[in-house]
């Protein structure tokens, strides 16, 4: 797969705009809302992932499927540098090794406006601080990831390791309920700037469905936050997006999901969320929609309706 | 259900127009394909539907879900004034009782060009010729069921048989591979204008699954071309869409789809079409793609890539 940078066009970045986290997103709203289980501040949580008309991300489990094209990836990558951290759960580390770094083209897409807005202008971009290289590059998203049973058997090699020791990226954080992470994984972590967020299980963090143990969302993102992280885009893969939809939609502020005009076809992982609350009501409905034509694909850029 | 007559502006009219059939379209390219099976000539075919973003059509087998705004839902009506026929298979028959007719508002939107091309204007309106009342009406297009067992009992309140007989709509053809449909049933048929089309099961028109026979597409459109229907639209439902995407996707000239910004979650009828010849890739992609926002959903329009 070619690595090259990716640009986006002012123009398009305008018109997403609206559905994107405030520069200044501390004080977002969400920090006064008081409902019973959330007296903690929580990010801007953009939802976004890239599905086919049959509503799947991939053809099958493991297997990485190119769905967007070349406008709609640079979107993505676009979104990467408006947000404080990207999240993903461990199926999707596993079956990808992703990067989860921008590769948006600093000095194409970098406009100064003169502004000194904790060194990011408008557009999301900052002046390079972390890499050796002296250079303007993209902002780079926080990775996230959602292991609760550290089932991701990560290596220095990994890509995203990778790409944080060559200053492409940064470091991951590893959400999890594991107390105590083996030593040499939280080396490999810490070495390079990450390391593991610990939750403690309790409450209606003990998995309903037998075994498996589910992360609350709620815990998640007050987490996220306590890191200092004001926005969060979460990418996938099905199982987070489809618990995210069914349980707990009302803590998404934005939705941008990318169709492509392809069917994968049955035995895809499909963005299929449960009807957990009516079975016979639609999950979620979006308003007001923006619908964005790039190239083949289409981008829905909405809210979930309340 | 309000039974309102919908109005579709001549702006968005425009825009489909490439993607629909030529208004000449017995002189179809498919009349001169030359492959094994398809020595006869076989009409215009456009494949429409409408989704939810998880691959939805309804929220479950029987009930009827309203997914599409009112400017799709007009766009649909005015597909219909645009092709000879509509089909839907037994199981939309059975589960929504549908009327197959076009409520397009024929005062507001007959645009005499003063030609007299089959008594047919652009845009594809043309002065009624079968109802009593002397008016302009919208050209209605013929209902075509696919039912190879005759699973449907329809009656003479059918609402596509009230239709037909209140100058609404016309009357169904039913295609099927029973030969011998009970009297009453043709009574009720024939009274209104409407016949049943019969097949010739044998060769591929066994079903491979066991006891279902299927019919083979290929057949039941050359039956519908014999009848002197030279353009088509196929509206559903799952099992119809799945099955020709599956394994007959060449035979389709347009795609017309309406996506809704909803999830309806797990347990609806689905547009999953199996993967019968690659496991591994994806079973089909639409090129040449304009996608059209309509209020809060947007309307796709294609070619399934070669
Ligand atoms: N097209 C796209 O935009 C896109 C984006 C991302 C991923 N993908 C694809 O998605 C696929 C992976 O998806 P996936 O469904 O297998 O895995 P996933 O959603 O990435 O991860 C699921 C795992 O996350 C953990 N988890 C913890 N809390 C959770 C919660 N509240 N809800 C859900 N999961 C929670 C669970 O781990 P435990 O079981 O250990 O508890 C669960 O098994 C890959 O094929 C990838 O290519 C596509
Ligand atoms: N949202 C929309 O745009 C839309 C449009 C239409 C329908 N719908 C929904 O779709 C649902 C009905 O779908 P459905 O899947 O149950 O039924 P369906 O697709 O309407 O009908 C399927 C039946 O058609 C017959 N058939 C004959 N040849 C076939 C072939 N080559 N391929 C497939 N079927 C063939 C079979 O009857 P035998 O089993 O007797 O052989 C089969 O069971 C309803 O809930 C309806 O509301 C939605």
């Amino acid at each position: 797969m070619a690595e090259a940078p990716l640009y986006f066009p002012a123009a398009d970045r305008q018109r997403l705009e609206p559905h994107l986290p405030p520069p200044q997103s501390s004080s977002h709203r969400k920090t006064t809302d008081l409902s019973p289980s959330s007296c903690s501040a929580l990010p801007f949580v953009t939802l976004t992932f890239a599905t086919s008309l049959d509503s799947a991300l991939a053809l099958g489990p493991g297997i990485r499927t190119a769905l967007s094209g070349p406008q709609s990836k640079a979107m993505t990558h676009y979104l990467r540098t408006r947000h404080d951290a990207i999240c993903v759960g461990v199926g999707t580390a596993i079956a990808d090794d992703p990067g989860l770094n921008s590769r948006l083209d600093a000095a194409v897409v970098h406009i100064s406006d003169g502004s000194d807005n904790d060194g990011r202008d408008m557009t999301g971009y900052r002046k390079d601080e972390g890499s050796s290289r002296n250079t303007i590059t993209t902002h780079q998203p926080r990775p996230i990831i959602i292991d609760p049973r550290l089932r991701w058997d990560f290596t220095a090699q990994s890509k995203v390791m990778r790409l944080a020791r060559e200053g492409k990226g940064l470091a991951p954080y590893i959400v999890t309920l594991q107390k105590e992470p083996p030593i040499q994984k939280r080396e490999i972590l810490e070495d390079i700037g990450g390391k593991f967020v610990i939750l403690n299980a309790g409450g209606d963090d003990e998995g309903k469905n037998g075994s498996t143990r589910r992360l609350n969302w709620r815990a998640i993102l007050s987490a996220v936050r306590q890191e200092g992280l004001h926005s969060i885009m979460i990418e996938g893969g099905a199982e987070v997006i489809n618990s995210l939809l069914s349980e707990e939609a009302n803590l998404v502020d934005s939705v941008i999901v990318t169709i492509a005009p392809i069917w994968l076809g049955r035995g895809g992982v499909t963005v299929s969320p449960p009807r957990t609350v009516h079975v016979d009501r639609p999950v979620a409905r979006l308003s007001d929609t923006m619908w964005m034509p790039l190239g083949d694909d289409v981008v829905l850029c909405g809210r979930i309706a309340r």
